[in-house]
């Protein structure tokens, strides 16, 4: 068959095969794997080198969809390759339990996803995370001869993506750090689900790159024009200095009846256009979920390249190995998710004779010990290094060597104000592998990142958010700045570990819990302001999320539960009440996700039946039910002063703490304070 | 004195009580202030028209300091305008309970804050908004010799605000909608936090602006070049179908020893400092807090060309009423906050008769019969008008008319794919005055626009979120788009009213409601899905919050308190539990914060003494053990699958919540179910 027959022939067997995978679940999007199959057959079958049989092989071309809703073309690019998605897995698109959900779903099971997408930008914006990997890692461990890192990734992404804030961060960033490997298709076809772009989308998009410093081409007709789009991702990869987007003009579920309109993007074709597809693609009508052996044939042949090229790479390794043997070692472990050896030992330990110092600070101190330890930590901040302290001391930031403010082999990103980019690109970054990804900001504005932060959870990524100013206690920047429902909104994410330590200790125990936990991401949410060293605080301690810290005794009258900043003031009112004979027990609950994951046997020797509980957090009650039998916190805006004027205000002072556990103890006098440990099921 | 002399002699005016401001403070930022001083000075003195002694003139020009940070030079310049703030309210800046807070607070008591600022991009996206809404009202109460809406909105924004995908969005849209009064000045003074922009920031941005539809142009010298910045604003007023963003080149902290550097941005700069800037600035070192009566002279002239303007429109005003008796008292109507008159008697009312329908169709029908009621509601979709059902019939979109597509006299918006600026436009829709802003998406992605979402709440804005899609209730799209975390996300924010209707009379009760709160936000969440009529429901219910829907009984035995979708199936649930002999209580919470503002005695009404209540949502339980000693609901990410299937997976169905609800009865046999209501404190 000659090239370009088998080309057409694959093309139309993705453009029929598509809506009948769509027809089938009687829901998804025809629309975009109609129009976009092309350039995903010419990405998959001239440019992408993977090899199915070890899909995690770290050079691996990375493809990311980020218009997600097209999902059924990646399931069917994936089926084609060879990867784990079987003709039965695309009959059973969307339904319960299926290798093929609504939307792409990173380490999910299915191999060949990258980044979970369908959520929009997240996509494009995660894959500047990919590339910033790899440009890394090949600046990390390459050697002369000896090119072990060089992937591509490559992007479709459509107009949804295009209009997403969280697109233009990180598109801008990717300019700015000339992401030469990083190759965009701009799936150009003038729809959105409201209507024509006309209606809200008439922003020249190739200047806008241009103005970002991206290198743009344009495809005109990205329907047939299969050489065309194969020029420009040949030229996009011989720029090697900036980012390329290629805008490929596409007719929206081209061959359907209604191409080009809105209609073929989010629901099924229906039979009776289906049929017309398909006769008029020169397949035929009444056969479904098709696909000729040439085609199968021909995506076989690409794959075997793709198993030879890792073959080759795996020769390569092993002769890197022999000669940088340390490298080839640390490349491995880094595979392999395991920590170094001992880093745990360098986290710094406190007494309560050392000094009051904010838990951010208390976080730098332990990064400049064991950030140059762990060099798969890569990250940076949302411009705000100076207060984040997150820059620990001997960082290089990660930069184009043009610029002379860095190299890529640097991993201290500078992020700038863009929060929402900063997260998707994270995730990305954990991705690509051998990396664990961090970025700070004030914790008030991970409200800007939160529709990455929740793929983070969602995709079982391993990244960081050093989220410091967690309180009022950052003080006189006021309400704007103060979070206070912020936490309440991180606790109720699913499989996000929420760590707001209270001390020196604590710091280092939730560094160590967060770094280890391979398989999901963590929060770090540190003070502004100036905490004491407590007694009875460990590193240890974090691991079982909370821990009584003072106060063991069985005839404590109260508990106090705190987090972070207000632990301190628990154990400052329990000496209020203990000038009174009243005796108490503080809880320091450092991370409630790891708490709820211990033995109820343990929970209980935390919070004994009968005692009642108090809760303190200097921010929204909300949620402390399900602990507390009672709770002071700040269920409106914070203020603008200092902070322990606004303390002060807000009542979170031992007196008035103190007084208010008086009455919880008069309150459960003659009743019982029923265990909030015991449930009907 | 010269016309030069004066505005020099102001501008370092500002330029020596912004340090002396943040000194006192001990906490702020000069730098911005120093470096926008001549700027700002340009706006208020020759531009910007307004009338401090009526502050709300619906016609006044609007100014917003994006970098709110730099909110010294806001308060410094309304001092000198003569609105609400004193020399006093300067010197107490930032501290507990003044008058200036740490960020710009709009609705706080003072006057000429138009929008809160502060978390970066807000500004320029509300901006955005407030000049949509210009735009709007002027096209629609406008007439031929009485052009009673025609004022510009100015803006000032920095680096900061220029990274943030908010701000991207939001200026795409505003090139795209041509606002033509809309104007800012970009303060472009290669400094951000981190330090140089050099290190994360070198897009070309009057590329990017010109990309979307800008006007744009360059001052060099915006340190000292009052008639370059004049006449540059001038050409942006003379363009009338583009915005136009000015880039002006300045220096941070112009004055200080470390002017251009990142070390005068957030902290004082010093006593000593402070006295060289004065020196040089010509002003005597120690004195502080100085402004020459020359100054104040020349600012109380520009505040009474501003009277004389407010008052010649007020005579416009009176004569326009005599030849538009109709548009006149309709503009009074809404400039008041009044509803229509009797428009509550169009809300739909239902029976159980009525067949089943999804709540956001029920939404569409409502929109259907009072949209053209309220003419104040003006809003629209991030792309997702079909599903989000919120385009009524005969709705006009706000559109330029070049575009064939629209008029500034429609009022439905088409925000696309642009979530977070679509919040923050709301917010500046409403924030304009005569208008009730909304915006619609699925509830999942208001993740997206949580940063603007807060603003709405801390700032008072009456906005409606309409969220559609609320729960694994959506089906196949999956886990990417299935809420959970983001109720509980909601709830905590303060002074935001979330709805969560039940069916068709719980909507209507959900919009009167949200309708008639004028000073806070409210989300509308709603299904994909058809929920039946429910017996027992009705609009006024809503009022509460939450009611007893059905089983009033005394002798109930539990229980079920749900929300939206989850209504009818506690309904099921009892009827289950009645083929046993168990009778149930089926309470609807539509608003958890309308219930929390009732009197204790009709919350206990609701929730009596002793009677186990279960919670049944389809999302997480978060928080829910505030009102129910046992929740059912989904503590994990969702998946994809047809939506009955799912609720089946999750044990959202009658066999399972009624079990459980046995399991609770059995559980409190021989103990007491203590009351949720009655607190220690
Ligand atoms: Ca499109
Ligand atoms: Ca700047």
């Amino acid at each position: 068959m000659a090239a370009k027959d088998i080309d057409t022939l694959a093309i139309n067997t993705i453009r029929t095969l598509a809506p009948d995978v769509v027809q089938k679940a009687n829901s998804g999007h025809p629309g975009a794997p109609m129009g976009c199959a092309p350039m995903a057959h010419v990405l998959f079958s001239r440019f992408i080198t993977a090899n199915p049989k070890n899909p995690n092989w770290i050079n691996r071309d990375r493809f990311v969809l980020s218009n997600g809703h097209g999902c059924a073309l990646l399931y069917i690019m994936l089926h084609l390759m060879g990867h784990n998605i079987s003709m039965e897995d695309l009959k059973s698109f969307r339904q319960v339990g299926s290798k093929t959900p609504g939307h792409p779903e990173a380490n999910h099971g299915v191999t060949g996803i990258e980044v979970t997408t369908g959520p929009l930008g997240q996509g494009i914006a995660s894959a500047v995370g990919l590339a910033i990997a790899e440009a890394h890692l090949a600046a990390t461990f390459n050697k002369p001869k000896y090119e072990l890192i060089n992937n591509d990734t490559f992007v479709i992404l459509g107009d949804g993506c295009m209009q997403e804030g969280v697109q233009a961060e990180a598109a801008s960033l990717a300019g700015h750090l000339k992401l030469g490997k990083l190759i965009a298709l701009y799936d150009d076809n003038h729809i959105q689900i409201d209507g024509d772009t006309a209606l809200g989308f008439t922003e020249d998009v190739v200047k806008r790159f241009e103005s970002y410093g991206w290198h743009v081409q344009v495809v005109a007709d990205g329907d047939h024009d299969v050489e065309g789009i194969t020029k420009a991702i040949q030229a996009a990869k011989a720029v090697t200095d900036k980012p390329s987007l290629i805008k490929v003009r596409t007719t929206i579920g081209y061959g359907s009846k209604n191409q080009g309109e809105e209609k073929v993007h989010g629901a099924p074709l229906g039979e009776p256009d289906i049929a017309e597809v398909k006769t008029k693609l020169g397949f035929k009508a009444e056969e479904k979920f098709y696909v000729p052996k040439e085609v199968y044939d021909f995506y076989q042949n690409i794959t075997k390249k793709g198993e030879e090229a890792s073959a080759a790479w795996d020769k390569l390794f092993a002769d890197y190995a022999k000669e940088f043997p340390e490298l080839a070692s640390e490349l491995k472990r880094r595979l392999a998710k395991k920590l170094p050896e001992g880093f745990a030992a360098a986290l710094p330990k406190y007494t309560p004779a050392d000094p009051p110092v904010a838990t951010r600070k208390l976080s730098e101190t332990l990064l400049n010990k064991v950030a140059l330890k762990i060099p798969e930590l890569i990250g940076g901040s949302a411009d705000l290094t100076a207060s984040n302290l997150t820059r620990w001391k001997g960082a290089e930031d990660f930069q184009h060597a043009d610029t002379k403010l860095g190299t890529y082999a640097g991993r201290y990103i500078r992020f700038g104000v863009r929060e929402h980019g900063m997260a998707a690109i994270c995730n990305g970054i954990t991705a690509y592998g051998c990396n664990i990804a961090f970025g700070a900001t004030f914790f008030n504005f991970i409200s800007y990142a939160l529709g990455a932060v929740r793929l983070s959870a969602l995709s079982h990524h391993q990244v960081l958010y050093i989220m410091t100013h967690d309180s009022i206690g950052l003080g006189e920047d006021g309400p704007t700045h103060q979070p206070i429902e912020t936490l309440a909104e991180c606790r109720a994410l699913p499989n996000l570990l929420n760590f707001r330590p209270a001390d020196g200790n604590e710091v280092s125990g939730s560094y160590l819990v967060a770094l280890e936990a391979t398989d999901r991401p963590s929060t770090l949410i540190l003070t502004r302001q100036n905490l004491p060293q407590l007694e009875g605080s460990s590193i240890e301690a974090v691991r079982k999320g909370a821990y009584v810290l003072q106060g063991g005794d069985a005839d404590a009258q109260i508990c106090f539960v705190a987090t972070g900043s207000e632990v301190s003031l628990a154990v400052d009112s329990a000496a209020e009440l203990a000038k009174e004979g009243i005796k108490s027990r503080v809880v320091s609950m450092p991370c409630w996700e790891l708490f709820e994951e211990q033995s109820l046997e343990y929970k209980k020797s935390v919070f004994p039946e009968g005692l009642p509980v108090v809760s303190i957090e200097a921010m929204s009650t909300f949620g402390w039910d399900k602990w507390a039998h009672a709770s002071i916190g700040i269920n409106t805006f914070g203020a603008s002063g200092p902070y322990k004027d606004l303390y002060k205000k807000f009542g979170l002072v031992p007196d008035v703490v103190s007084a208010k556990a008086k009455k919880v103890i008069d309150f459960y006098k003659g009743r019982k304070a029923e265990s909030k440990l015991v449930h009907p099921f």
